[in-house]
């Protein structure tokens, strides 16, 4: 069995999403976010993320955790995510643990078959595959849960 | 009495220079740069630059921290860089340390007198007003020596 987190990074909201994987079976531990407020110094926001994310890994003892990709959009946004990804990164090898990154094609391809399928989409196929009953929210911790069931259907 | 740290933040190569200032003197401390190899995994890398500059920290002990503000050039370096940026960002407020920020033009004004200055003219007014026999080497030390020198002049 294996334990599998997913992690969206973002500066204002990073999304996270745990699920326990079995050659057989396939279930939901946890998912939701990690908010920093806008309006706070960028260095109190960054500590939020480091020591959150800490406690997050103390608790879920993950075997192995997925991320999103970075990819280049908005220059001031980028610039931020980027800062809240370097933390994250930072954090990840404090902790030792194995990453793996996926583009947003590869995760959309990997759930519903369709590399350029909607976020509704890939949504109703996390919540098929983990058998919810709804679809998870916010959308962060949905596209932390989607790349997190990517890694397990690559392996 | 003021220890200013100046910082030129970067994944490869982090630039710091100390100084000591004064109302009628100014004094070099120390400055050199923190690397981090280039074929590593970018989790160590970060890992280092974390230690490196909490250790740094301690040892100076600097009132205010300086830093060249981060402006968008490549795609891919300046993601790197970014995330770089997030982990200083990190442990300047883990020693709750004032951070001031400066675009490289505002740098090259205050030490030069010219905001499209050259890199060599703003080297020679770093060891100039540090009363240094030679041009501090490398590069990246030599702008946070800047930056750090442009805090003390806007004061």
């Amino acid at each position: 069995m294996q334990h599998i987190l997913g992690l969206d990074p973002g500066l204002a909201s990073l999304g996270f999403g745990s699920i326990r994987a079995d050659t057989d079976s396939l279930g939901l531990l946890d998912y939701g976010i990690i908010q920093t407020p806008a309006k706070t110094d960028i260095g109190l926001r960054l500590q939020t993320i480091y020591d959150d994310l800490h406690q997050l890994l103390t608790t879920h003892k993950p075997d192995l955790v997925a991320l999103e990709k970075l990819f280049f959009y908005r220059m001031g946004n980028t610039i931020l995510v980027a800062q809240a990804r370097g933390v994250i990164l930072l954090v990840l090898a404090q902790h030792q643990l194995p990453i793996i990154e996926y583009t947003p094609a590869q995760i959309k391809l990997a759930l519903t078959g369709y590399g350029a399928a909607d976020k509704h989409a890939v949504q109703e196929a996390v919540a098929r595959e983990l058998k919810l009953d709804a679809l998870p929210r916010p959308d962060d911790a949905a596209d932390a849960l989607a790349v997190a069931l990517t890694a397990w259907f690559q392996r």
